[in-house]
């Protein structure tokens, strides 16, 4: 459900919660929103174990006069939250995640955000662009979003970081995209956006991590390529996967054709998962994800 | 998750529940069962809109000592159900459904709900196998199933239908699947089983609607062809659909190969749809189906 | 393979034949090609049936000096069809085939052919774009393109097609591509353009033929949603199938959201199929395509 | 297309055929077919690179009289080979393969192949069944194949192996089929079957190589599981890929569920690739597989 009218974003939100399971866990947060008048909209739950396991819910509600109720609200739960040794987070969809995108050369999955996003389809201001090329500048612009230009290499790391983390934070940047961004960054940046960093891996991990997957996939002669949309984290392409996707191919597709195939599953495996974090709808465990879609 | 230990089965239940939407549902719900000591395992849940629409949930849930309690919260659940206006059901797991299966010449279908039968992975007991050939006989005896062969043609449906009614009754079938039965049912037998009769329809419904649907797809070229699985009603091939899928075709395959082909969608597509009806996943709502997996 | 320098594309051709098949026609047509210093590129074949039935031919060949070459050829290949009772045309890469598009509001398929022209992956030149609505025109014009607004509805439907022929005609045009284009043609405009006008309707064909595809799915409750590529012909939606492909929805999709999933099916179909086409990889068979990919 | 009637197989032929590219191979095979009186029925053909690279081309054909004229076609081939410096070969289909399967506790590819090979799809003896458990004698021994148990581990290798080889040189075997056979084969029983071992593992290679793949892939939070056959060389699951595919998975799917899914995979994709082979669809090519499908 798409939800439009902004003064039904206004009185909409969505509360998060990781626990120890045990039961009665939905009992009692299922009436405590019932007597604060939310009426739930959807909700998923999972349990990893139903004894002794980790239990985790997503509720999305919808409450009159929210924004005058919503400090009282989370005054109250905090006393359930720690009777159930909760990890928790209400958020509320009056106010849009700020996003920011890092990308390189290549535009496809730069192009396919900006056009999702255009057509209200991701719930986030793209705060700004940040490229180490300056091709994507007219496109960029032509949105109105401010784009920056800053080289990139190895041995200007630090220093470009250094840059980079800056804008973000002066564009109050809550969440990262590398659209094929084709810098590593360093452990300092990515321990500054933990679970915030969405990249885009071109091989169906964990096959073909690291550098040139479609030329080793073209050598190995597999008869599938794939893309794979995961959290960053500072080992190299081994945070927590949000999707993946795959194509056929044969024996025919050389490296060309296969990077051809493959941009068209990047650009898509990579802009659910961030319409996927926008909405709330992940939760990282430990090296995976949970995804309530 | 595969519940395996017989004992855990007899604590084992599911309650499907049916009404208007309003706000509290999921408290009272979830409230009753803390109370009566049952801990949920998995629970579902579908608004077709949260003003005034109509509010679906399943809950599967595991309670200690279910089989001295059932009543009891059967009784109690009455009133709750008076107040939200409640179609519900509850399902227990320590009695198996009880399944027939019907089919003619081709045996894909029944070979494939056999097998996976025998692997544990559908939740029946398969009390017979009625077919109006005999091809089928020797494989299901070898499963230590009954096997029925009635003769069957237009001019002698009425009579073999109250053949058939009468071993389902004599059998105390809950679930009827026709796998590839090649015979039309006539109304009188399709009301005696509301809700009780899937099917499987080699095309992706509703093109190709009635006989010959894999002739049908040659000629029409299509790239696609597919099968669908759904209740029976009285109006041919227009059922609640459960689960449809494809396969890609192309110019070379002549009827025989769309047919090769067809058989492998076909099975699993039943076999799914089977599976799902079995775990009391399906909620019929006027010609549509909410499947919660 | 993709044909990247223009030296190349001046000496490389693609031959197809359709004719009775009968022995000795590979070898006849390989010779003849071989003892005109071409080299086979790739060759695809296919034949309804090797007793009396229809034998089709694609072969790709490279030959130097090309141009100096064509012309005689052609002339000797004269006898060879002639004795083969063969339908048969010669493409040439060095001159690209001329596209224009309609569109109306949606513009997704539109950006999406604009993309892959720009990529270099779509062989041809986008001549011009006529839409019923304004929307298209800042982006249209930014690729440097003709746009022509031309509103259209059922009372002017003749003026309006007088003057879209008018314009295709003063373009050149060779093939003409209904990205969504929201209006019907009349017989008389498809008479003009015959398996040279391809369409993209909005459902897996010869389900939901017509209005409102993904209304009239939602009604139906289906399980899967697709979209279909065709040439376009005097019955509506009928005409030879190109391409289909389809998505997974479920009971929680509202229409609004099918439409959403749907766009991103029609645009890679529509995209698929003006590719094959330009590509010259699709043979028209009475309403069937053979297509050699 | 399929073979069915006797009279037809012995007419019914495939020459595949590998040697450096260059001009003039299709036609000189082509109208060396036609001066023979053979008929094309089906043709594939691929070169790695037209300019020095290596040519492939596996042709179909029908010739009255197959039997009687076989040896001069050979004969008369000869010198074409010489010439264009061809690795070659004549499959006749009045002479059927002989395949072997090995297996162990896990019985559902075996089923699938049974099935198939019963339903005619597979063109092959199935000579024998190997295992090193007893647990799949009834069934295959239902089917009048004989079943030999072969007690197998890291101790006897090499004198299990003895015994296999004889076992399958005695049935004159073409081709083994390792249907989840558990155990690993020596380079020296894997030297005597070059490109004649098919494999199954249960992952989408290269990922997750070697042992308990599904554990590795939950552990690992993939949301894509897969199945590769390829043919066994002496570097484990290393070897040339014929066929992968994939199936979705999320969060909620335990270990178990994983290898249930996994199961559906890794039997139609291991059928595949041995119906392939039985057809000689495929050209070994350094690690890589040429499949004309």
């Amino acid at each position: 459900m798409q939800i439009e009218h902004k003064n039904e974003l206004e009185n909409h939100a969505r509360l998060l919660v990781k626990c120890p399971d045990k039961p009665g866990i939905v009992s009692i947060v299922s009436t405590f929103l019932f007597k604060h008048n939310a009426n739930i909209i959807e909700s998923n739950q999972y349990s990893s174990d139903p004894e002794n396991g980790t239990f985790f819910i997503r509720i999305e509600f919808h409450c009159d006069n929210l924004k005058d109720k919503q400090t009282m609200m989370e005054n109250d739960f905090e006393q359930i939250a720690r009777d159930f040794d909760m990890d928790y987070k209400f958020f509320y969809l009056n106010s849009r995640q700020r996003s920011a995108i890092f990308c390189s050369k290549e535009l496809h999955c730069l192009l396919e955000l900006l056009w999702e996003w255009q057509n209200g389809d991701l719930e986030t201001e793209i705060a700004l662009v940040i490229s180490n090329h300056e091709n994507a500048r007219t496109i960029v612009e032509s949105y109105g979003i401010p784009f920056y230009y800053l080289p990139a290499n190895k041995e200007i790391r630090k220093e470009v970081e250094a840059e980079q983390i800056k804008l973000l934070e002066e564009y109050q940047v809550d969440l990262l995209i590398l659209a094929r961004y084709m810098q590593i960054l360093t452990p300092d940046f990515v321990d500054h956006f933990e679970n915030r960093i969405i990249n885009i891996h071109h091989s169906f991990l964990p096959a073909f991590i690291g550098a040139n997957p479609y030329e080793r996939a073209h050598r190995r002669g597999v008869k599938l390529i794939g893309a794979t949309s995961h959290y960053v984290t500072n080992e190299l392409d081994e945070g927590p996967i949000i999707e993946q996707d795959v194509e056929r191919v044969d024996h025919r597709n050389d490296v060309v054709t296969l990077k051809k195939i493959g941009r068209q599953i990047e650009r898509r495996v990579l802009t659910k998962a961030v319409k996927w974090h926008l909405e709330n709808r992940i939760i990282v465990e430990g090296n995976k994800t949970i995804v309530f879609h």
